[in-house]
């Protein structure tokens, strides 16, 4: 009774349970990359996990160890709850309306995918039998990235005393998370009271935090509409704002508020300077008014679409869940602007807030190919890190940029070292990113301010790091790949396979931008010495069994015992110490499969079956980064079928909450995921070198799959049927690619429509007991 | 003008130093494995860091993870500094005797390694003048374990009154030495008052731990002796028992007393039987009064001297050092019964008082040949500890037992996993050390009762722990070895060949045994497991440079620059990240060098004098476990000249206080180093297989060693002079042996004189730049 239903453009839950509203307060949750705010309800209780951020204003704190290690980060950043703008509270004469007493009547939100409306209609009745039906529109602005607003209607079903009660509410007791007592201390009252002001409709608080020292403006304004006389009464002090409208709302009539809420943060300016900013972006936003907000945000939205949507025939939930990931993508990147996009989004406080390499590898693709300013911005924040990542990799003693494990400001917050002082393939998601996006987007103005200096600066950590043997290889030894299950290992071929990468496009940015290269002192003598690394880099390949090992020696090690680990053992890393997950051949998420999608080149297609097939019986999937690489490369070596079953598991991972911690937030990479799925796998794209490339099939259990995505400035559609592809020009000039391995040239006009080539047949691989990609049936 | 005199049976520093107390703490520090007491001047302070500690006494605090993991152990374990009963605190007229007022005209203090006995002989002028000489002799006696005593005489210059106020103290006030709050805060006053009784000249307090829950009692009593009337007061509350004699002396008399220490403690026994524990110690030695506890001091000592002494004729520094060694072990491990021995004895705070494998891989061995019984007592403790072992071995997911890294209960406390979780060579050093005291000491009853059960459940863990590959080989991976700069590795050479000995003793001890391994459910199914997991064990070897990697692919690693590191950056854990020091070719500590030590049967002559050049020259010793192991193959391979150096900086570790850290309490594997060089090194003593041989030989720069040890109950005396060595019997039945490979038998008589062969000629091996062992010449 209660759930989501199935629809393509919006996802909504009809009916109340409160034991599910952690888990709706995310897949609900409304950002834009700036702003964030969880599927609340507006009268605040009850709730699951409040929830309102802005894109990096975090609090520190000690990290603590028993042991300490050199190298280990002092201090962790814990995405911060700041002031609460969505809390409208109602009492219906003189009951509140709380939907845990009295009887809800009716109860549905949802929100549209195309409007970036999220929507309520309830109807409840007081424990002492007065109904009231309450109506909320809720919007975070795209393009009035400070803006945020709420509608709120209430219908009264009798004459009846209302009244409502908008509040701004600092410093929400929230539930710890942590075991840490320290942190828990430090985010139970994270912010301090730096001003207060009230006047008319609106009001404005200013705090600050007390570690991190940085400071944030919530400000809100109001327009009443109701028919009758009304007495309101607004205050602010400390941690509270509230306008207090008080009136008697005849049966048939309404009240309806529109409240308008203006966020700003800095770690320099002053209160008054801040408190000017949320002032004025309410003005911008009354001046606008609620129709008007709306009117934008559908035009955003409606070019969104246009650039990035897929369809899917065939598969309802599949085609809601998909655009559900193309709308959470949107909103977590769409205004980030010079901040990083964290692993949740702004959807919860998982992972502290921080953003990690998933960023790179998994959501700027999807954002390069849909969205390519988004993709810049990020980047262009990770750029503005760079000083934190020369000064990290200078403590590890390398040279060049290390990029964090985990961070929000860009200084490594990771508390375990084999991820914090040793996961380099970090750096190398941001230089293939880097290299991604100015080919994809042909932005020669990045290239030159932006993405040049972070290939540099990564092709030297990896110089650095490496080393060249007796043999003539050049060896990176002692790094943690992707593969959580593995730790501190020689030679793992993906951040091989990456750095060789990095190094290539490292030096070919410095020929193309020797301005640049000058000026970052690189001589021909590095770039000589990056070709050399790259031309030798050590490869490991098992004969014996005919793949590549994960990493040096993975192959010989004891195979882990599936048929005896229980389904409640899974994730194993909760119930198994790690030294044993490392020392097995056992995978938690694709590694040496991802190396196939991002590094494909580097492999012969006989390779890439025998070795999906070697990591398909080994990968156990309990990350969620996992799926959507593997349907790529199932696809690729032509197991639709099994590709099919991957992209429903990625675009469900939050919807179905597979992990179990949607409470948590959003998980941004699998749902990135989803969309390589689709392009990368069933559509076949790649990238290699810069050169974008085609080679599509239609599992048979879908009837069409389109996508649309924008490559060279040009925006085309890719339409799969059973035998034949179809290639569109929307805008843009004409793009040079390939269908299958056919050189093709999309131009405006009726498009192109190719047959598609027999797939190869083979036996499907297997998965580790109980961890088949099952969920497409079961769910 | 201060430091320590050069003497060959005593340890004496002449003059004042008070900013080097907190080493002298330790060096003086009197110990007999159940008690232990920092060499505190009476008067309290000034004082580095007092110290008195019960074998077994912990407190508990949790340990933090800023990001924990399964096996994590919760609990930490940290030694508690109890009651003090070594404050006699005097009143020159009205002045505190301090030595930081006032003039010290004279100040010794010395360690008779003979008699047991902590001196001090002080002559104080008071800051007004009025001058006195104080003499105490301390003992913490050997015979009643629960007995200390202090014999403290005042002689004033003139007539003066004198108060003396001697105390038991508990929760003294300790500067923190930890980072973390919560550890300070357990440590800060650790002891809750439960009771306290005083009457005529005696006094106890009893308190207990408040998270362990360990109960400890501490009595006083006290012989005065004084010429004339004195008025006496004694008091006990809380923390504080007090006797107070006030008396006025004059000159050329003396005030004597003697004071009587009684320590108990339990985890179950309550207050009154603490109490009647304690007040029955004081009665026993009353009884044995101040003389006769010296005398039963010294005959001990004397028959430890007999079984244990070695002489070094040609270097008096050495010669102290090696007794100072002997000393120390003997303190640390005479009469801990039911307890472990601490990595820093009882003299120190240092590792929170926990017992790693340190103790049975290197202190052992010196009481399994000095001291059996001390050997015996340490490995039932370790037996006492197998519900302990096995619950970890089961919690990581193994069978049989698995020894903790670091423990004072048994229970591990290390909260880094790649110790914690994974160095089980602890497990094989358990093993090893029971095996070798049943051979040495042929001690059936040992050998049923416990040695059979450890050595059955460290080869389980062995077998659980391993797997057998493709190509026939028993590999172990993913395990930490010995040496420190490298975790987490595949097919360590020292952990293979010692599991491999583990899994052979096993076997040989179920035939020996087949009750034993009847009611431990060992079928001959297993057995045969163990014997092939044994035959097949992996040793990898590099045939490209000869050299036995230290772990899989080492060899292979990049090199670590020395001459790029300067001085001050060593220790490199402290300067560099773990990932980096992990995978180059850098040690910390003799690993595959040890190896050689303890499993020499499984090298040749010419892979053992590879190995050790090739390891010499990544070795930096940044462990003080090394120099010990390094001379021991040093002079096996023919390097005497540098074997001597080695063996002279293992016995200085301490007195020289190479690590900086003295203050912590003293390095007992360090100390036990020190007699491996010259018994295993100079003496070319071995053991494997139970078989005791020797191979002697002296370096040019010594005139003379000799060294005495109990095998087989016989207790025999090897002399090494430049071209001859010595075999004499001391006691005992005969011991067949080995000269050099040749076949001897030492039985009562004139003893054997046998030709020492040559000494191949070697170029010297190379260390690391500026890690040569180069204190000897320098200090």
């Amino acid at each position: 009774m209660n759930g989501y239903e199935i629809s393509p453009w919006e996802l909504r839950w009809r009916g109340l349970a409160i034991d599910q509203l952690h888990r709706t307060e995310s897949t609900f949750a409304l950002a834009n990359g700036h702003i964030g705010m969880r599927g609340a309800l507006e009268e605040g209780e009850p709730v699951g996990l409040p929830g309102t951020y802005l894109n990096g204003f975090y609090e520190s704190h000690a990290l603590p160890y028993a042991e300490i290690g050199y190298g280990y980060p002092e201090d962790g950043q814990t995405i911060v709850n700041v002031t609460d703008g969505k809390i409208i509270r109602l009492l219906v004469e003189d009951e509140p309306l709380d939907l845990r007493y009295g009887r809800t009547l009716a109860h549905q939100r949802w929100i549209d995918f195309r409007s970036g409306i999220l929507s309520r209609d309830t109807v409840w009745e007081s424990p002492t039998g007065r109904r009231v039906r309450i109506r909320s529109q809720r919007i975070v602005s795209f393009t009035q990235r400070a803006v945020a607003a709420i509608h709120y209607e209430i219908e009264p079903a009798d004459d009846l005393q209302l009244v409502v009660q908008s509040d701004l509410l600092a410093n929400e007791p929230i539930v710890s998370r942590g075991k840490d007592p320290r942190v828990a201390a430090a985010l139970r009252s994270p912010l301090v009271a730096d001003f207060a002001t009230a006047d008319g409709y609106g009001a404005v608080l200013v705090h600050h935090t007390r570690e991190s020292g940085l400071r944030v403006a919530a400000g809100m304004d109001h327009e009443i509409d109701t028919s009758d006389g009304m007495r309101t009464d607004i205050r602010a002090e400390g941690d509270l704002a509230r306008l207090t409208a008080a009136v008697d709302v005849p049966a048939g009539g309404k009240l309806r508020l529109v409240k308008y809420l203006g966020y700003g943060w800095s770690a320099q300016r002053s209160v008054p300077a801040l408190r000017s900013q949320v002032e004025a972006a309410l003005a911008g936003a009354r001046q606008t008014g609620w129709d008007g907000l709306l009117r934008e945000q559908r035009t955003f939205l409606d070019d969104f679409w246009t650039a990035a949507d897929i369809e899917i025939d065939g598969d309802e939930r599949l085609q809601q869940a998909v655009r559900f990931a193309l709308f959470h993508i949107l909103q977590a990147g769409a205004r980030g602007e010079s901040r990083a996009i964290a692993g949740k989004g702004l959807t919860g406080p998982g992972y502290d807030g921080h953003a990690f390499w998933d960023t790179e590898t998994f959501v700027l693709p999807v954002l390069t190919y849909t969205m390519p300013d988004a993709a810049r911005d990020a980047l262009r924040w990770r750029h503005s890190t760079l000083p934190q990542a020369r000064e990290r990799a200078r403590v590890l003693g390398k040279r060049g940029a290390a990029f964090p494990w985990r961070s929000i400001t860009g200084a490594e917050c990771s508390a375990y070292w084999p991820a914090g002082t040793a996961a380099f393939h970090v750096s190398a998601a941001v230089a293939d990113a880097a290299a991604r996006y100015t080919a994809a987007c042909a932005d020669d103005t990045f290239d030159r301010e932006y993405g040049t200096e972070l290939l540099v600066e990564t092709a030297r950590l990896w110089v650095s790091l490496g080393h060249h043997d007796q043999h003539g290889g050049f060896r990176i030894d002692g790094v943690t790949g992707p593969d959580e299950y593995t730790a501190v290992v020689d030679n793992n071929v993906y951040t091989n396979l990456m750095a060789q990468r990095n190094l290539v496009e490292a030096a070919a940015a410095c020929g193309r931008n020797p301005e640049v290269a000058e000026r970052l002192g690189v001589f021909p003598d590095e770039i000589e010495a990056w070709r050399r690394a790259a031309e030798e880099m050590v490869i490991p390949f098992d004969d014996l069994l005919g793949v590549h090992p994960q990493s040096e020696g993975f192959t010989q090690h004891a195979e882990w015992d599936f048929e005896a680990t229980p389904k409640e053992k899974y994730p194993l890393l909760l119930h198994y110490p790690y030294f044993d997950l490392y020392r097995k051949q056992v995978v938690k998420q694709a590694d040496l499969v991802l190396a196939m999608h991002l590094r494909g080149d580097a492999f012969t297609p006989e390779q890439k079956a025998a070795n999906f097939a070697y990591y398909e019986a080994r990968t156990v999937r309990d990350s969620s980064l996992s799926a959507g690489t593997q349907a790529v490369l199932a696809a690729e070596v032509g197991h639709l079928g099994l590709a099919y079953d991957y992209i429903f598991e990625a675009a469900m991972t939050d919807l179905a909450d597979l992990h179990d911690n949607v409470r948590n937030g959003l998980h941004m990479a699998s749902l990135a995921g989803a969309w390589a799925g689709v392009v990368a796998g069933l559509g076949g794209f790649r990238d290699h070198g810069g050169t974008p490339t085609f080679a599509p099939r239609l599992p048979s259990e879908l009837d069409r799959v389109s996508f649309r995505m924008c490559v060279h400035r040009t925006r085309v559609q890719v339409e799969i049927k059973r035998d034949t592809a179809h290639y569109r020009h929307i805008s843009g000039g004409a793009l040079s690619t390939s269908h299958h391995g056919e050189p093709i040239v999309i131009e405006p006009g009726p498009g192109l429509s190719l047959p598609i080539p027999e797939c190869p047949s083979l036996p499907r691989p297997t998965q580790p007991a109980g961890r088949e990609p099952g969920n497409r049936r079961s769910s």
